[in-house]
C-alpha cells in the first residue's frame, strides 16, 4: 500500500488529518497515517476484479451487508484477500440469476485480519441450469 | 457526475464493463454505463467531508453497517446528499467519545433515492460532558 496513492486518495475523497498528514495523525486515536476504510474498500474490489471478478459472470451487486475496519492499514502494508462463499440462492425475478453472498477479508503481512466485508453479488446463471442455485 | 471521473475511478478500483464502456453496459442488466458504486461512497464520504465531518470532532469510523445502490448513476447526474441523525451513545471504552449513527442517503436531479447508507461516527465529546452523549 504506497503512501502516495493513499494520501492522493484521501486528498480526493476523504480528507480527513489522519489520512493526508503524518504529524496531524501521529495526535489522532490513530497514532499515524492510516488509509481511509474507503481506500480499504476500493482496493479490496480491485483484488475482487483481477482475482475472480472480472473472470466471472457477475452482474454488479445491489449493495454491502456490512464493513468493518478492524486494524488500520499504513503505508508499507502488503495486503492479502480471502473471499468465502457464506450462501448462494436463487433470484425471485430473473431465472439467469443467482445470488452469491460473500465475506471478504484483508489481512495485513502481520497476518492481522484489517477488514471484514459481507456482500452479495449477482451472478449469471448457466444456461439451462434449474433448481437450487 | 462527470462521466471523465467515472471511468477513470472504474478503471483503477472496480473495471467491470457497466462502469468502463458505453456499448459494453448496453448489454448489461443496468443498460448503460453506470458508476461503480464503490465510487458512488467516496463521492458521498467526500460530500459529508466538505458538509460536516471536516468542522466536527470526528474520530473517524469503524465501518459501514449496510449500503444500498438503488439506482444507477448515470453520467451528469447532479447528486444531493441528505444526513439523518438516528441515535447516539457513549463509548463504554472512552470517557471523550461517542457514537453517533447516520443514515446517509443520495438523491439524483430526478429525486430518485440512489444510494442509502447507515454508518456509526465516532466523536470527541465536549470537555466535562457527562451522562447520555
Amino acid at each position: 500500500m504506497p503512501r502516495d496513492e493513499m494520501v492522493a486518495f484521501a486528498a480526493e475523497f476523504d480528507p480527513q488529518p489522519m489520512h493526508l498528514d503524518e504529524a496531524a495523525a501521529r495526535a489522532t486515536m490513530l497514532g499515524g497515517l492510516c488509509a481511509s476504510g474507503w481506500f480499504a474498500c476500493c482496493i479490496l474490489m480491485r483484488m475482487c476484479a483481477e482475482g475472480f471478478v472480472l473472470d466471472s459472470s457477475s452482474m454488479g451487486a445491489p449493495g454491502v451487508d456490512e464493513v468493518r475496519w478492524l486494524v488500520p492499514i499504513r503505508p508499507g502494508d502488503q495486503l492479502t484477500l480471502r473471499a468465502t462463499v457464506l450462501d448462494t440462492r436463487l433470484s425471485r425475478s430473473r431465472q439467469d440469476m443467482g445470488f452469491v453472498r460473500f465475506n471478504f477479508d484483508l489481512f495485513n503481512q502481520r497476518d492481522q485480519h484489517v477488514v471484514a466485508l459481507t456482500t452479495s453479488m449477482m451472478m449469471g446463471r448457466r444456461a439451462g441450469a434449474t433448481g437450487s442455485a
